[in-house]
């Protein structure tokens, strides 16, 4: 927790907030603050700052922000991700976050087993506590976008045309003739299929929508690594 | 599994292998293979190429093997990594083994718990399984060497600067002056640290012994996400 990110149930008044459980836990265990010190804390999509720890107790923790900062830059990135394997997700998704991903749509394959779309991590309040998760490890505010689409063919057809106007349309496909571009820096929507990847079928489908297919080299990398490489080949995060 | 690889062990004459345990759990049930079939394997540092099933039943399986082509292309990184908590470990040296790093040391910090390297995932079979399951998911046969050294001070002072020779060195820190530069493709050393990066003192001392302090921007990674996003920036997997 490189910030703590407070939410609108975290104010009591406009510029003093309480915090408990996890985030008061690891101020108390990993930050061992006492009162008078600053932490750094940010508003959920808001700005960034520090927190003054005025009140310190085993049950809360009273905190007087003064908020400054713009959170880090998003990515002008959409990403279209087939629903990866419940423990995969969780982690996927606060990396996702971390990185500054902030559209990010889960899609059927062929190879996602059923039993992917049953996992809790799914429910709103596991997605809100995941990406906060990523998000204060970055230090950023703006809460990601999910939306899941549980039925392929209808999505790319009928909804994913308009998601990619104006963009850079790609599709992750080990294989494909055309290596992965770099540095767009230019909004851009990305495909990554499920372990064993997208069928021809699908890739032919999100070729019709409008995404050009794109490798990696020769290495097949699993979902939680190729998000980070590709995020890292299209975008400067130093910039 | 992107490819089975065989040890000196597995094979009962020249281009005749046995596989059983986890690699002909996969056959049987991910690939549900029949005798006859050709699945993709691999000679560990060697060649890859197909193995033919000739026998199959519920405790082994009988390949054939043919190898011709060489595996990909090595990084030209040497990775200083402060030993990570013990879960993150096992899935950074999977990553590592996956992503084409071959020389990976790992090193002590202020801030690398001592129980971290009691874990059993460093014991030498299971480093070796662990990086066997990245290879195999990038289609690699080279397995990578694991340095442990647990004692920082006399490692960055006596050892390091000589490892550091014809190489461009880095250690990634949050916060310093200089952006993590792009494409070297070229032999570089890069130093990670652990949660809560490198102390000072201690990037002083990386600094003294040849690295230059570089950042990833505003955004703080974990090593896990961190590995693939300085990989993907330093080198061009599609070259």
């Amino acid at each position: 927790m490189n910030l703590a990110l407070l939410f609108e149930e975290d104010f009591v008044t406009t510029d003093r907030a309480v915090l408990s459980g996890r985030r008061l836990t690891h101020l108390h265990e990993v930050l061992k603050v006492s009162e008078g010190d600053l932490i750094p804390v940010g508003r959920v999509n808001g700005d960034i700052g520090t927190g003054r720890v005025v009140s310190l107790t085993d049950a809360r923790a009273d905190i007087v922000v003064d908020l400054a900062a713009p959170p880090p830059p998003p990515l002008p990135l959409t990403l279209f991700l087939a629903m990866p394997r419940p423990k995969m997700f969780r982690r996927v998704l606060q990396t996702c976050a971390t990185l500054g991903v902030k559209d990010i749509w889960l899609i059927n394959s062929y190879k996602v087993e059923k039993s992917f779309w049953q996992t809790p991590w799914l429910s709103e309040d596991n997605l809100r506590e995941n990406m906060t998760l990523g998000l204060e490890q970055a230090r950023d505010t703006i809460m990601p976008e999910v939306h899941v689409r549980k039925l392929f063919k209808p999505f790319v057809e009928d909804e994913l045309p308009a998601l990619l106007r104006d963009k850079r349309a790609l599709v992750a496909h080990p294989g494909t003739a055309t290596p992965c571009p770099m540095h767009l820096d230019l909004p851009t929507a990305l495909c990554v299929g499920p372990e064993g990847g997208f069928t021809p079928y699908e890739v032919g489908k999100l070729e019709e929508a409008g995404c050009e297919s794109v490798h990696l080299g020769p290495r097949i990398l699993r979902v939680e690594t190729a998000v980070p490489v590709l995020v890292s080949r299209l975008f400067d995060a130093c910039r």
